[in-house]
């Protein structure tokens, strides 16, 4: 699980150190890692340490867990299942959307709308191994667990193919229309 | 500080106890008690543990600290200044907002706009003695952090009666005029 810091935290604590001895060096390696540094210094989350709880109550107020229903010609009945997780804050913010990257080790930060940016983990392997197992031992809260729990519940539908099925979609529809609060019914 | 919960937790399972005790009696105090747990059970928060570290995350999302500037003819420049610590939930999560009251041991929930409710902190004490001093030892992650620490100085600012002075209230409307990002100038 990932109650402790993820592994990537020691490596990339050791190419600091690295960095740091080499500095001035040009060679393509120490280039890439001192990039890399700077982009993580300037948005502050080398120094920004998440807590298991704090993650837990942030994502209480501010995450949301989606059952994206896409049209898609390619595949058998024209239907793309996507669900996704995703945390969306001002760019004034945007460490705290790179430090859950970071923490979770998946996912992307890219903008949104207007001045906003999301956190936001697509992929089947990223949610089955890093986002369920996480909120299924860290409970949230609020009533979105029940929404995480209906997330989980079409994960799990994916894991055994239903969503490549008629009645598996239909499922999942029906599950997806009671989520997130708002009652909105997919368009298509 | 609050980082063991409250004293009150004890008087508050002990009168449970008292109360299972004394089931049918109908002498003032044990109906108090009763009312009381019973209405605490209905909301559900016996059962809610909040976690320093969740509360942290979930004011980072959701808190609000917040000056208020009001018209009060009673005071001698016409103005009351009012500090606010808030959190506002859909009434769905109504039992998150008695968890916060409960655990600050302090503030109030009360009916917001809609279907939404507020728990709310005024009053310099219960500011300065259980609010103020939970978000020094445990620091907001977003850069709401910034605005509670405004919202501090204002808090100690009023502790030494600037708030009764001219040229307290003018330094005091222009740390708020800088405060919860929206720019917005106080209309009085």
């Amino acid at each position: 699980m990932l109650e402790n810091p993820p592994k990537l935290l020691s490596t990339h604590s050791f190419e600091t150190v690295k960095m740091t001895k080499t500095w001035g060096q040009s060679a393509g390696k120490t280039c890439k890692t001192f990039t890399r540094i700077l982009r993580d210094y300037t948005f502050g989350d080398f120094l920004m340490n998440l807590e298991v709880q704090w993650i837990v109550g942030f994502v209480d107020g501010e995450g949301c867990f989606h059952i994206g229903i896409n049209k898609n010609e390619k595949t058998k009945y024209g239907i793309q299942i996507q669900p996704e997780f995703s945390v969306v804050q001002h760019q004034r913010d945007i460490q705290i959307l790179h430090a859950l990257k970071k923490y979770f080790q998946c996912g992307q930060v890219r903008p949104n709308h207007g001045e906003r940016y999301m956190f936001r983990v697509r992929g089947h392997e990223n949610l089955r191994d890093r986002i369920l197992p996480f909120f299924e031992l860290h409970k949230l809260k609020t009533k979105k667990r029940i929404d995480f729990e209906k997330f989980r519940d079409v994960v799990r539908m994916m894991e055994k193919g239903d969503h490549l099925t008629e009645d598996g979609i239909a499922k999942i529809r029906t599950i997806q229309e009671t989520m997130n609060r708002k009652g909105k019914k997919s368009k298509i």
